[in-house]
Order: structure tokens, then C-alpha cells, then sequence
């Protein structure tokens, strides 16, 4: 899908995960799929965003799946065959206009660089754009 | 904050906020504080990717707050001057390196060419740049 027209935003990273999930394929599709523990390196000249983020704090990361394919509009959830067709924008697939991946995480520890989470489906250098507490109002309204 | 390095990412809109919120200063700050319907206008060229979506649904919507300071790192959280610095990343201000909205709302009624969705904090004309369901493991991992 190509767009002529309009504006567009710019996004600087800020952070990457480091991670042990090297491989897409072997990426865990959902948080409780067994995804494992990854670091937030963040970017020495925003890490004063990290003030006041505490271990144990449930956190929402969001990433820039840079492999996406940006044209994708409709997926067979899964690539399951037997399952039907869905808009991108009621599935969780990466393939999206704009491929933000949204991760729900634990904190496991702070440092002045960076963030030791638990459980997080993204591959090993994986840009972060944006980190955001989880409120209860997100909870309660649902 | 100048970034003079490393890679950057291009957000194309995927559509627009029609609210009758009008007023920065007088939207509301959290989703239980009163926030009116709003009605999601969709790009034409990315429609499909609605297909699926029901009303009755709980999307989350991500927006572009255009009108955010990206220099900013540390506030005092709702502008409380009684309240403790903090990082950004350890709140939902909308000033932060890459201005974000995460807004859980519900689906009230769908069309063609967007939704039409209840209680969303966002002010009229505020770029939309991702939509996505809500997922059973958002919540049962709180």
C-alpha cells in the first residue's frame, strides 16, 4: 500500500531489546506462549524517562516490528488455513500499516541503562519506541 | 532532545478522531473520568483491516498526540507540583520522545469507513495510527 499523500511522523527509537529469541519463527506468538526474560537497553540520552519505574512494576512496551510487511491489510489469524479471514486491525499479527507491537511485561530489575523484564515475544534487537505503566483503569473498564 | 543518529521509523495515519472534545485543557485525562464517544474516521485505502470487528468489542486505539513536547523526560504527573518527579516512562504523559496514546475504549457500531466507540480521551483531529482487540492474556496477566 503506498500513501501520496498526508502526514506522516517520525519515530526515533528508544531502545532495543536484547533478548535470546533470535529467530522469528521461534518467537512465541502470545505472552503466556513461554516467552522469555529480555533487557530494555534504552538510549543513554532518554534513560532519565525511567525515573520511578520499580521491580515488580507491570509495564507496556511497544516495539517497531521492522520486519512487517506494512502492506498487509487482511491475515488468516496464525496463517491457520482453517480459520477465516481477519482485518489486521482485529488481530494481534505484526503485518499492520504501521507494525507497533504491544507488550504487556514485568520488571525485574532496573539499572541506569535499562530494564530486565520478564516474558517478552520480541526478537533480539527489536526497536523500542515507547514504555507506559499499566493503569487500573485499564483493568476496571474491562 | 536531538537525535542526530541511528535509524528512524515513518508513521503513515491510518485515519483521524471526530470527537466534540475540542479543548486540550478540558479533555479528560483517564478513560473513567467522563470521556464522550468519539467516531474513528478510517483511511479508505486501509479499510479491509476492520473486517472482523464487532460492536460490543474492546480495541485498544493508538494515536499520534501531535500537539506533545518530544523533548520532555521528567514531569510532575498531571501537573501536580504536590507530586514527585517522574520519568515518563513511568507515566501516561502525553509529552514523551515518541507521543504515543494507548486508549482502551469499546465498540459501539461499525461502517465502512470507521468505528464508532465510546469514552475515548483523544481531541478532535487526533491522528489514529493503530488499532488492536484486546486480548484475554491482557488481562489474565495482571
Amino acid at each position: 500500500m503506498e500513501r501520496t499523500q498526508g502526514p506522516t511522523f517520525t519515530l526515533h527509537p528508544i531502545g532495543r531489546v536484547r533478548s535470546t529469541l533470535t529467530d522469528l519463527g521461534a518467537a512465541p506468538r502470545q505472552p503466556d506462549e513461554g516467552a522469555p526474560d529480555a533487557w530494555l537497553d534504552i538510549e543513554p540520552g532518554v534513560a532519565d524517562a525511567l525515573h520511578g519505574i520499580r521491580p515488580g512494576a507491570e509495564i507496556i512496551v511497544l516495539t517497531w516490528l521492522d520486519r512487517a510487511d506494512r502492506s498487509t491489510l487482511v491475515v488468516r489469524p496464525r496463517g491457520d488455513a482453517a480459520r477465516p479471514r481477519e482485518g489486521v486491525f482485529n488481530t494481534r499479527s505484526p503485518h499492520r500499516p504501521n507494525p507497533i507491537g504491544l507488550h504487556q511485561v514485568s520488571v525485574v530489575a532496573i539499572d541506569g541503562q535499562g530494564l530486565h523484564v520478564s516474558g517478552l515475544e520480541a526478537i533480539d534487537g527489536t526497536p523500542i519506541i515507547d514504555i507506559k505503566p499499566v493503569l487500573d483503569a485499564d483493568v476496571t473498564r474491562r
